[in-house]
This record gives C-alpha cells, structure tokens and sequence, in this order.
C-alpha cells in the first residue's frame, strides 16, 4: 500500500482525514512530519528547514481559511549542534511572525536522519472553516502567489554555488498563505494547499467536490524563477522529485504544475467575487480556470491534467 | 551537547519549553516523537504503539491540569501495512477515548524507522495551568498511580513467550492521568509527568521551583508487574533502556524510581489537602514525600537521589 492508498484508507475511518487540518469546535490542527532524504536537499541551512517544516503546518491552517494561533516542532537528529539548533527555533520563530502566530516549542529526538515534525493550530473565524468539498461548477478556479518556486530551488540546489544556494534557500522560504485564506475564507466554496502540485490538488479537490476543472494553461502564474532555471535537469536518480518530466508537458508546466511544494493556496470562488478578491489578498489571486461537471475531469486546455506529482518520500 | 543540554538551551529561549506543555491563551499544545529502536521494543502491537504515541501526548496535557481535546499522529515506516495502520489509529482513537478526547488524524510519511509524531492540545480550565514552577518548603510530594510499570514491561517483552508478550503490551498501555490532572489543578503548586522517571523528574521540579525533595523509600507506590520482574537482568547491550543499575540501589528501586516511561503524575501539594485529592484522583494518590529548601537537595531516606533516569534516545 503506498502512502496515497494509505491516506485514502485514513479518511474512510477518521471525519477529518481528508482536508488540510482537522476541525476541533473553533480549532484547527495539523501535522507534519519532514525528513532529509527527501525534504531538505543538500545545501538547505537549518535556518530554511525551521521556517519551511513549521511553515508546511502554518499552509495547512491557512487553507482552512484560519488564523494561525500557534506552531510547535519536534527536531530529531543524529547529535545535537548548538547552532544548528538555534537556527532551526530562529526559523521556525521567524516564518510564525510572519504570519502573527507563536512558535511555542516543542521537543527534540536522537534520530538517524534529520526529521522534523511540526504541528500548528489555528483559530476558525466566523467566515470558515474552508473544506475540499464544497466546489461547484461555474465556480472561479483560482491559485494564490506564483507556482514553481519550490521546482527551481531544487535546481538551483544542485547547481552547489554559494549564490545558487543562498537563492535556493531565499525560494524554500515561503510565506505561508495565513492572510491570504482569511481574506478568501467567506468566499471560497473549496480550498487546499498546492504541496503535492496544483495537479494533483486539484484532483483532490475534484474527488471531495464531486467536480471537474478545466484549466487555461496560458492563464498559470509562474514564478520567475522558473524560467530562470528550466531547461536544466537534474540527475535522474530514482530519490530526484523532479524527475518524471518529459511526456507531452514541457519542462517547465511541469515545475509549475507537477512538482508542488510550493505551499500556495488552490480555491474556487464565485467568479463574480475574484477581482475583489484579488485586491484583498497579500500573494496576489490569479484565475486559472472553472469548476465543470465530474464527468470532464480534470484537463489542462482541453487535455486530460495527470494526477501526478511529487509523491513525499 | 545531548539531548539535556539542548532542552535546557530551548528552556532559555522559548517561554513555554520548560513545562509538559505550551500554553497558547486557554490552549495548552505539546509534541513528541518516539520511534522503533529506543520506544518500541520487539513485540510491540501497533495497536499497543498509537495507544502509547497518543498517551504520551495526553500526558503532557494532564501534567498542566488541563483537559484533553484532541490530538494528531504522524506514522512513518519503511512501508504501510494496511493492517499495522489500522491497529495503530485504533489504538490512538481507542486511547483519546480513555481520556474524552478525540483522535482527529494525522499524516503519513516514509521513513527508514517505524517513527511516530504526535500532538496533543487540551483546555486550561479556571483552575490551570499548573506549571513545574511553584512548588513551596513543605508541600506534600505525590505521585499518581503506581511505579516502574514501564520497566516491567521491557523486561516481558524480553521474555519473547506469547503470554509474557501480551501483558508486556497490556502494561505499555497506560491510562493518560488527565482526570487525575484535573482533580488536581486546583490545589497542586506544581505538577509534571514521570516519563523520565521520578528521579529525574524530581530533579526538574526541583530547578523549575527552586527546591528540594526529601523521599520516603518505603512509601513509594511500586507497580505488582515489578515483583514479577525485579532480579532478571536484561541484555546488557549499550542501548538498554534498563542498563546503569546496581549501585547502591535495589533493582526494584531503579526500575520504579529511575527507569520512568511510567507516565503517572508528579506533584506538590498543600498536606492538608492529601487525603482530599487521594479520594478525587481515579488512579490513587500517595504521598511519597516532602518538599524541602533548595540546599537539602533531592534525597532518598537521607542519602542524596542521583540524577539519572533513561535519557531518551
């Protein structure tokens, strides 16, 4: 059984399995668990790995529509490095400032591999909770911020400059989308987090809602640094997240499409209400398609999208 | 810097990382991770390990005085057994509903080590928190329930027979002591959990409070599972959790004073209130000493009680 078979056994047998956090009367509650092998990509300062593993819960608040109240964080490593550690509670602070929430600590663990594990809560206000199923045809599809960031980091990783690096981490380090979901909590009918890929987000979505998509792949926002860094490829060994490339979609839909980890929110609103929305949230609000009837599916200017992504190790 | 130093090193930085648990408003929130090669010894059900992950949480949250919530898991394993996974969530849900809380979900994520994260939150009724701080000269010592239940059970497993087994699981299932918690809150001046044994966490209290302990040796309350197995000997491997005993003390005293995963509540309260709070509290109360000033140190019948437990690996 893989971890989506898995997932999907979960959600069978807990209420609140299937959408970004669980839903406690006014509390919502997430957890996350990151890992070297697959999360943290040589070069990524620990500084980057507190703010991006407290910020991968803080995304999940923030696409229920929430406020973040509060983050902890269990840090496992095989020793203890002062500054090391130091780094990881600055970054993990900092990336809960950001969004006006409290890192409250946590707890460490003797591991074999770096692991975090982090865990936020947050406060649903009178406009939400914002679920997966609420989507309906007709309805807006629109993203949050630009997709691809996480794609290119990984490129630039690679490439083991000093600036390449200092860049990759400037890119792992993403504002998690707290007020941009609040300001579209009363509006969306569905809404999720892109961390598996807007593809695979928005079958997601298509499963909860009983919907389909269609997407205008001329209407997607890329982030710039895409562009800066499509084209390359990296080595193709089995563990690479952004292998599978190639097929019909070019390189670089695939960064923006596929891979995710990009933390940004997917939500449909009523079309009438998008370029109000657009103003209200930070990240900015891009309209990339409409909901349609299941029986469409999921396609991409008229082609079937694979629900294919970055499956987290 | 082990594992103390670095706990000690986040005490100084984040408000809340010297108690059981953060508390965020009227939210008290705590985190752990536990995993195969230092929690689970061979034999553990996993329907044995989600009742314990989750316990461990719930804990955490009884040691504030708080009443449990909810709480999440992360399960991480090379693979996921659909059976193995349904054991582990009923274990969770089964536990949470040991204790009026409910089990909410989690995440999924693979890993080289069977690995599990869990959160716990809970509510700070009008009589909480209560924090290991404030503990006072003549305040009564009390411990929940009985102890050295956990190092009975390590030395079931060892056993490897199926009935032995079977109760070594049976004791690895502890029942949180949020009841006992709550009954407590009020009158308690300082309150931990045991789960680095009570010598160790004496010691804490004894810092957090500025204060000393003076231990009665006859009246501390020892699990039945301990007479069944004091005097066997397990593996004197480097990594047993049991090893470091001999000394001057008793096996049976190491096992219920220094080896901890007991997970009983620890607390000082007003000795007049000890009969009180005995009848209030459903796992029993005994008092098992008295607070005294910081220069006598944590002492045993007189002798001085060392510092050392199972430092968690």
């Amino acid at each position: 059984m893989n971890e989506r078979d898995a997932l999907r056994r979960l959600a069978a047998d807990l209420p609140h399995a299937g959408d970004d956090a669980a839903v406690v009367g006014d509390t919502v509650i997430t957890t996350d668990m990151l890992h070297e092998r697959t999360d943290f990509p040589p070069g990524t300062a620990r500084y980057t790995a507190g703010w991006r593993s407290v910020g991968a819960s803080l995304s999940d608040v923030a696409a229920m529509g929430a406020e973040a109240i509060a983050a902890v964080a269990v840090y496992a490593d095989d020793a203890f490095d002062p500054t090391e550690l130091d780094e990881f509670v600055a970054g993990a602070v900092d990336v809960c400032e950001s969004v006006d929430a409290e890192y409250v600590g946590g707890d460490l663990d003797t591991h074999t591999e770096f692991t975090t594990a982090t865990t936020a809560i947050g406060s649903v206000t009178d406009a939400g909770p914002v679920f997966r199923s609420g989507a309906e045809p007709g309805d807006a599809l629109c993203v949050t911020g630009r997709l691809g960031r996480s794609a290119a980091a990984l490129r630039l990783f690679d490439r083991e400059t000093d600036a390449a690096v200092e860049r990759a981490n400037e890119l792992f380090r993403f504002t998690p989308r707290v007020a941009d979901g609040r300001a579209l909590a009363a509006d969306a009918t569905a809404m999720m987090d892109s961390s598996d890929g807007l593809a695979r987000s928005l079958h997601q979505l298509a499963e909860a809602s009983d919907v389909g998509f269609s997407v205008d792949r001329d209407a997607l926002p890329v982030h710039p640094a895409v562009a800066e860094t499509s084209g390359e490829t990296t080595d193709a060994s089995g563990e690479s997240p952004v292998g599978g490339s190639g097929d019909e979609a070019t390189d670089r839909f695939e960064m923006a499409v596929h891979f995710g980890e990009d933390f940004e929110l997917v939500c449909t609103v009523p079309p009438a209400a998008v370029d109000r929305l657009r103003d209200a949230c930070p990240a900015g609000l891009t309209r990339v398609g409409t909901v349609t009837e299941p029986e469409a599916g999921v396609t991409a200017d008229g082609d079937p999208l694979p629900d294919r992504g970055y499956t987290h190790g």
